[in-house]
């Protein structure tokens, strides 16, 4: 598929409308990496910034898909739209992600005013977090009041997709592992809001006094004025709590509006920021790759390491060295 | 610290006979992002490809560190020297990483035949899978017969980090989730060995059916010749099956030795390829960033972006075209 299967002005009108097929196509494309899609993110870029995008994360088992569930149908009570991009940077190699999940949401399918995709892929050179910001913008041009990013386990991938959400929810559950490994400070830095979900197991009380004290200990880089990490228990498989969580997200959503600071604008800024560093990252890797392989200069280099004529860092040096020599 | 502090003909040398301290203090530099490691690391390369490198992996709980502990404790049993690397990309703001697995191995900090250490950084252009290959290359070059490397979590760095291993090594749990987010494709792909620990547990014999299924589903891929996973169950915390588990990992070794289309030259090629790979890529971002911050062109591009003058995908173009063009 080329640019030209991509009549922007068409595609972009629809995507404005709603239609639910140009989207799904579109996601899909996106997650493809179809060159094609770039002209129509550019079209459809000024009309975004309107949703409210909420990040989930938490590693396996705690209960992230059941409570993600639970916000959606509890946000379309509020009479809110909402689009949900499920993200599972673990999945390379498998067409269609986290099937589990997409079971467990499939209730929903039915519903107009919500509209579920997952991402998968990843390409050669990353780009899956630069993915799910395209699909955000899709899904904010489409209309979509929330959207909700829901990743799969907690490595480096979830936290730089969810730490450009508005709100970032860290689910966590009591007695997992043994806390040291569940809370991470890299995921302490990013979370706006912790559930302990299946809040009826045991340990819950042990796990809040941990993140409290994360928190506290951490304490001095919420300034004066800044978003303190709030908690909430929630038991998502009988939902409780959830009503809970999706006040404690409105609270956070008018803290960023009235910061002083202009927390929103900062993050924006921030958001903007990493979005374009990756895409410029990915774009130069690319095309970059693209030219070392063709010149056979890479293939050269590798055999040479190999057969022990030379070692990785000094071939790094011979391939990167012209490049820079003519920045 | 630069390149001076770092004469290399020394550093190496005390590295090569397996110099604590300096060993030590490498692996922090590597971890720092020194630059003047990098000499060191030249001159050290032409050492390496000795040791057998062990790669373990799961989800958070599954007990992979009580594992690793048995293992380097069934390795030491055999008269092996191990060295340890706890890669925890989760951590990019926590200097000590994996503080519970660093207490949990503890026991062996009085034995010289072991040397444990722990990567947590993330420079800001990527680079956690570059230094933990450097680091196993200093344990390598330091004379270490196994090189155990452990990382948290089931995100991609993870799969990345494991993937570069002789044999990599994947835990689960029975009952974990619902099986489908334990188990994704792209790990079932890396894992050699598959093990079940914690297999006292309720739900044993469904994990095991469920992984059967999987690497049978998956079959085609394991060519004639080929490696087909195996499964072991462990009880890690009793110290059961890890003899087994050894025993697995020494006939995949052997098969790696062995398979006459030189599948361990295949793996060897495939892992410079990569590592010179993910090197250039790191290399170019840092030089390329460090010039279009300079230039400023990438801050007014924020400031535009936001203004909503343009949008994130023109602005990669306007930054990337010019470079491209000059190749």
């Amino acid at each position: 598929m080329d640019a030209e299967t991509y009549p922007a002005n068409d595609v972009v009108e629809r995507v404005l409308s709603g239609d639910v097929r140009t989207v799904a196509r579109l996601i899909r494309d996106i997650d493809d990496g179809i060159p094609g899609v770039r002209d129509v993110l550019k079209a459809v870029y000024p009309y975004t910034g309107r949703a409210y995008v909420i990040g989930i994360t938490g590693a396996p088992g705690v209960g992230k898909s059941t409570l993600a569930d639970q916000v959606i149908n509890h946000l379309r009570k509020r009479g809110r739209t909402v689009g949900v991009l499920a993200v599972d940077p673990t999945s390379p190699f498998s067409g269609g992600a986290i099937l589990g999940d997409r079971i467990r949401m499939q209730r929903h399918c039915t519903d107009a005013g919500v509209f579920i995709r997952s991402l998968a892929t990843r390409g050669q050179f990353g780009g899956l977090t630069q993915s799910t910001r395209s699909a955000i913008d899709v899904l904010d041009a489409m209309g979509k009041d929330f959207i909700l990013v829901e990743t799969v386990g907690v490595g480096q991938d979830e936290v730089d997709v969810v730490k450009s959400a508005h709100t970032t929810v860290i689910v966590v559950m009591p007695g997992m592992g043994d806390d040291i490994q569940a809370i991470k400070a890299g995921i302490l830095e990013v979370g706006d809001i912790f559930v302990i979900n299946k809040a009826d197991h045991e340990g819950v009380d042990r796990t809040e006094n941990h993140l409290r004290l994360m928190i506290e200990m951490a304490d001095k880089k919420y300034e004066e004025g800044g978003w303190k990490p709030s908690i909430v228990r929630t038991q998502a498989l009988f939902n409780k709590g959830v009503d809970t969580l999706l006040d404690e997200i409105e609270r956070h959503g008018r803290h960023l509006k009235q910061s002083e600071g202009g927390l929103n604008t900062r993050k924006r800024e921030s958001r903007v920021r990493e979005e374009l560093s990756e895409m410029v990252k990915n774009r130069l890797i690319e095309k970059v790759g693209q030219r070392l392989i063709q010149t056979g200069d890479f293939d050269r280099l590798v055999t040479e390491i190999v057969n022990g004529k030379t070692d990785p860092y000094s071939a790094c040096d011979d391939l990167v060295f012209p490049i820079v020599k003519k920045l």
